[in-house]
């Protein structure tokens, strides 16, 4: 993706006339288009919200279905039959889900990466297809139904990304612009799927943040404000007068407990400290695994569509038979608290425990946690009373749940990681609180704080983010004094994991073929200090003349398959006239701008095309093609293939200069590969110029070609 | 300031020897480096927490001990010694305060634009001192005590740049390292005045933005968890085993309702859009007003220290007066509510009425706004029932203390805004609550709502600020429902906002003289659209050779004071070979880095000096003076005026090549103003070249050129 402007003349000529016709009035074009600008991010954030809303309604019913017809054959006494009507749901849906990503593959997975990859100057085929975002949302209602340990955070980051796409494909004209819409729409995509529209900002500037820009500080401050605007009048249909509730969203319930008095003491820190680099270290071993095994999927599953299908299959069934094994081997029966001296909250979240089998009064712990919905799960383990869960059952519960997640990640389904991570962290934190507890009765705090801290860890240790999953997990606990705890334990766990991998979404990326993503800094610097830009180069440069012949620019364009190609002033001493892109040559090919034939007879003739065309430099010619033709046919032009050029053309000329970015960034050769690679990646680049100290084109930089020694 | 890497010869030597110090063993000098480089973090963090946190106990206290002795008279029943002992103890500190900007000029304001110019790149003399520190935080509890209308948080920001660069003083040999460790000073700033972590953050970052890299916002992240664990502690010294209390903090209280009903409708939002164009309004006036002030103060008064100081004492007796005399004059008694069916946290605020000669059990409203501390006055705001406060005693409010803050900011003290405007906007929002509640009762939010809103919406008027000021502001509030109102109002308060004007601390950069602000986008685009690097750069190159004399350069360096001098090859082409900067020709002048002299009978000879130096272009000769010493004055070299040459030595040669930067960031003479603006601001460049296409440079772009045309 190319995000650097255009310096031709041709640009020029149209920029001009652009800011032309804004001149004079008080509300002009400029305007105009400021508000139509505005008024599309608005719908992006309405949208999305609408997407985000019934998506997570849709899911809710599902399981809720699923959930009570189980329950009632439970209660019938048949476990057989409860079982497999269990399997049969959860297979159907899975089912479902994979068939979604069968359509379109790119749906597949968590998203995120692939945002990541876009806004890192990726382009990705059928990315921000409306068919992709379709897919994606039904597949993930498919897939969380399904009850496999994903989350929809994931997916709905994508959709959010496809919605700006598709909201913008028609009016915006350059990758520049689409970014900030992308980045915009990922970032009301992650509000919507938290509530939590500053984190949803934060992921986009944590993401994209060699981009950034204040302007699209604000605009996506807007979009986010619209979406959850949209989020909020959804939540509050049906309720009297607009009164809002939050119940229906995303969230991790109310955290807030009686009195001002904080929920922990300040030398609990250290064992925050100590619970985020367990975190960190989970993180790394989930990482790794998942990189493993995502290898062996590459090797043995990928290349048939039969055999991923048939993967989800069976991960489907092998969650549904742990999902409810689990529970029916470690059998047991708790009485359930008295309602007594509870918060309003805990007495609603009594009603989500579950029974399986146990008597009335009575609930069954390890069913509560893995034979429920995700959501419903973390509201228990973060609110209920220490002695809900005995010890047993949170680790059971911790060690499967995240193997599975391990191995699910990366199946073809649409699957976030969100939920799984915070479950299996809220899990382990619950563990770790209540252990603490033992030793130390009634001076800790509540281990409901534990297992916030160990959510935010673990799910810290396989994301890496810091600033944006402290505010995401800020908003949705809703208590500031939370702050301090989940800075410390998402540092904690993200240098902890940093010591031996890195984060699942690079890794990902990395496994992609042919993907070149520029981390916001240049790994392995120690190796770099003298090596020059000279040296990373591509040294066989494909370069035209400003005039050329037909015959020579369509062969060029047959057989080379470069974006971007530097134009070499070979009459005045070789050099550097500027750079013209290959869809510029090609449409220009196909508007046949091309000069009179040069007199075959004679020898090809100069003066025919000057006749055509002025050559003085400083002369502001009208250009033949206007910039509105070069750019109609975006994002995507007519391949070479399909452009056919008459015999009788091929002897013509082109004059390529009023086509040409005469100012393209250059770099000497001489320039250190560190500071190639700031200007690169600061810029946005997509290729950098080498030049000698004469300003002659000695070699060209792409992605391609730093990533390669990074 | 040069926030770039050097390339020259003497820098990579430097280089490649630091990092073959690095190589090797897993625990190297590149680890113990970072090491070092988070503990200055939390070094910062410490010390700011600290210092943030004495000051203000020191205000808390001060203030305090003022209202108790102007009480004890006033319970006897004399006024005017009531008046006399307020005024003194008002002027008292209010000259004490000045006193300090007397010492030490910089450290007056808010601070907030100096360290908005520091991290845009511009180098303010003394900015970041010690002793401007000291000055400032010694000044700031004077004019917080003095019970002048400023707050606390613009000096705190300053503070905690000056603690940043002061503790990084010794260790940090470079400009850009430099203002990453301010960037997080000021961070751990904002951070502390207000607890709120992120928001000091995002502060720092919609501050600098066009510099942010992902390892600042990492180490940001760090600094703001050092700082506020520093609160916290403090904070709970003297608690029972460490629990945290949250009452000496910035805090606007609690802002939690009962249930989980939220405090607003979703219609009301449309309320929330008007109060926020309503602020933009107000703090659009306010800017305006205090920019017409400023100007005329710079006329008339700051010539002269002798008359700032009077005119702070002016403004401090004018100040006495009304916030006596208005209670004074408009007394009136009411009845304090009963605390049945109140709220913890409102019977606490209870005690903080003021009764001013009302008889016990009664209060005097205006006297509760006017005759108190700040941030008092806000919480009774926030919180207190919604017929509190007469309608009559909030306009009267509103309207005084506003003006009073026009008129106070940008006299001798140092002063933040924040307070100000917060709290006039509170006791605005609070009055069209209580409106709003006279028409629909019963249907609408309690006015604290309002009152929030309000007061988001006034200072995002005055400072325009989005992000961050959500994020300070709930984060102050402590409850994530109010993130969408506030979001709203700030939204539109700055967009009303910028039709009239820019902010306020833009206002007062915009009028320091010799000042070049970048900002985030360039003005009036619309201007440029045909302008060329060519139009707008300095014409009259001055350039040296890559061997000059050395009476050339040191005449040279002593006639012009320019930073960056291109080196220009005139034996071959004139081509660019490189830049060199000023400090470095002072440096080796006096280092005597100069060849063999001349042979003053015969014509100069380059021989002799390549009989010294050997020429072959490729060869990495080791230069005569290493890196270490070129930089070792840093921050502040000598000035040439200081170096004396001698005769003999002025008819030496001075080889240059060695510590030239051979890859200069370049421009064409044909690129567009627009890209040379974003190239020179998103790669923090101090000095950008214009060649021309044969890589001859043709001029120099500095930010004063840049700004000359924006
Ligand atoms: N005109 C050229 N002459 C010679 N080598 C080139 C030229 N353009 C690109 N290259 C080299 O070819 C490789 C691939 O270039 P390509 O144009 O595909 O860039 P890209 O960034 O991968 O673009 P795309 O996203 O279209 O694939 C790089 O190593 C690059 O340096
Ligand atoms: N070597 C040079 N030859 C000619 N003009 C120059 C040269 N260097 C700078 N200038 C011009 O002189 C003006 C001021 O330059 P100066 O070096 O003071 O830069 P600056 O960014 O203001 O640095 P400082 O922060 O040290 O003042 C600018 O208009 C710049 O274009
Ligand atoms: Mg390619
Ligand atoms: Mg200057």
């Amino acid at each position: 993706l190319t995000y650097n402007e255009d310096e031709s003349e041709a640009y020029r000529a149209h920029d001009a006339s652009t800011h032309y016709k804004y001149r004079g009035t008080y509300w002009n074009e400029g305007k105009r288009e400021i508000m139509i600008r505005y008024i599309q991010l608005a719908l992006i954030g309405l949208i999305q919200g609408s997407v985000a809303y019934f998506c997570n309604v849709a899911c809710h019913y599902f399981v809720e279905r699923k959930f009570e017809r189980v329950a009632s054959i439970l209660e019938s006494g048949s476990y057989f039959f409860a079982f497999l009507s269990y399997f049969g749901h959860q297979l159907t849906f899975a089912a479902f889900a994979s068939l979604a990503v069968m359509i379109e593959p790119m749906s597949g997975g968590s998203g995120i990466p692939e945002v990541k990859c876009f806004l890192n100057g990726i382009d990705l085929p059928r990315i921000n297809d409306i068919k992709t975002g379709l897919c994606k949302v039904i597949g993930v209602v498919g897939s969380v139904s399904a009850g496999l340990p994903v989350g929809k955070e994931g997916p709905m980051v994508h959709s959010g990304a496809v919605v700006a796409a598709s909201v913008t494909r028609s009016s915006v004209r350059d990758d520049k612009a689409r970014r900030d819409f992308v980045a915009c729409g990922a970032a009301s995509g992650v509000c919507t799927a938290f509530s939590a529209p500053i984190g949803g900002m934060l992921f986009a500037f944590e993401e994209g943040a060699s981009y950034w820009s204040q302007s699209v500080t604000f605009r996506t401050f807007f979009c986010s404000a619209c979406s959850i605007a949209t989020l909020y009048t959804w939540n509050s249909v049906g309720s009297s007068f607009g009164a809002l509730g939050f119940d229906k969203l995303f969230s991790f319930g109310n955290f807030i407990f009686e009195g001002m008095q904080a929920s922990y003491s300040v030398w609990e820190l250290l064992i925050f400290v100590f619970i985020g680099c367990m975190g960190g270290m989970i993180g790394a071993i989930f990482n790794n695994t998942n990189e493993k095994l995502t290898h062996w999927r590459i090797k043995h599953v990928n290349h048939s569509k039969f055999r991923r299908y048939l993967e989800v299959l069976c991960i489907s069934s092998i969650v549904s038979i742990v999902c409810f094994g689990i529970p029916f081997i470690f059998h047991e029966c708790i009485q359930v608290p008295d309602t007594d001296g509870m918060s309003q909250q805990q007495v609603e979240l009594i009603n989500r425990f579950v029974q399986f089998g146990c008597p009335e009064g009575q609930y069954h712990p390890t069913a509560s946690l893995f034979f429920t919905d995700g959501n419903d799960a973390i509201k228990l383990l973060f609110h209920m009373h220490e002695h809900t869960f005995p010890e047993k059952a949170l680790l059971l519960f911790f060690v499967c749940y995240i193997s599975l997640a391990t191995v699910t990640y990366g199946i073809a389904v649409p699957s976030g990681l969100f939920v799984p991570s915070l479950l299996s962290g809220a899990a382990f934190g619950r563990l770790f609180g209540n252990l603490i507890y033992k030793i130390i009765p009634d001076k800790v705090a509540f281990s409901n704080t534990y297992s916030l801290i160990g959510a935010a860890a673990v799910l810290g240790g396989m994301a890496r983010m810091t600033i944006s999953l402290t505010v995401i997990l800020l908003e949705a606990t809703g208590n500031e004094q939370f702050v301090l705890p989940l800075m410390i334990s998402l540092f904690c766990a993200r240098v902890v994991g940093s010591l031996f991998n890195t984060d699942l979404y690079h890794i990902h990326i990395h496994l992609k073929p042919g993907v070149h993503f520029l981390d916001g800094e240049l790994r392995a610097i120690s190796g770099h200090h003298d090596l020059y830009a000279g040296h990373i180069m591509s040294k066989d440069l494909v370069f035209i003349r400003p005039i050329e012949k037909v015959a020579t620019v369509y062969d060029l364009l047959a057989t080379c398959d470069h974006a971007f190609f530097p134009v070499v002033d070979t009459e005045d001493r070789d050099i550097l006239y500027g750079t013209v892109s290959r869809h510029i040559l090609t449409t220009l090919l196909q508007q046949r701008a091309i000069g009179v034939a040069a007199n075959p007879s004679a020898s090809p003739n100069r003066n025919i095309v000057q006749n055509h065309v002025t050559l003085e430099p400083n002369c502001n010619y009208v250009p033949l093609v206007p910039y509105k033709i070069l750019e109609r046919e975006y994002p995507a032009y007519t391949p070479i293939s399909e452009i056919a050029v008459s015999d009788n053309d091929r002897e013509c000329f082109i004059d390529i200069r009023p086509y040409c970015n005469t100012a393209p960034h250059t770099v000497q050769e001489t320039t250190s590969v560190r500071r190639a690679y700031e200007t690169f990646r600061t810029l946005g680049l997509r290729m950098l110029l080498v030049v000698n100290k004469y300003n002659q084109c000695v070699g060209t930089i792409t992605r391609d070609d730093l990533t390669a020694e990074a």
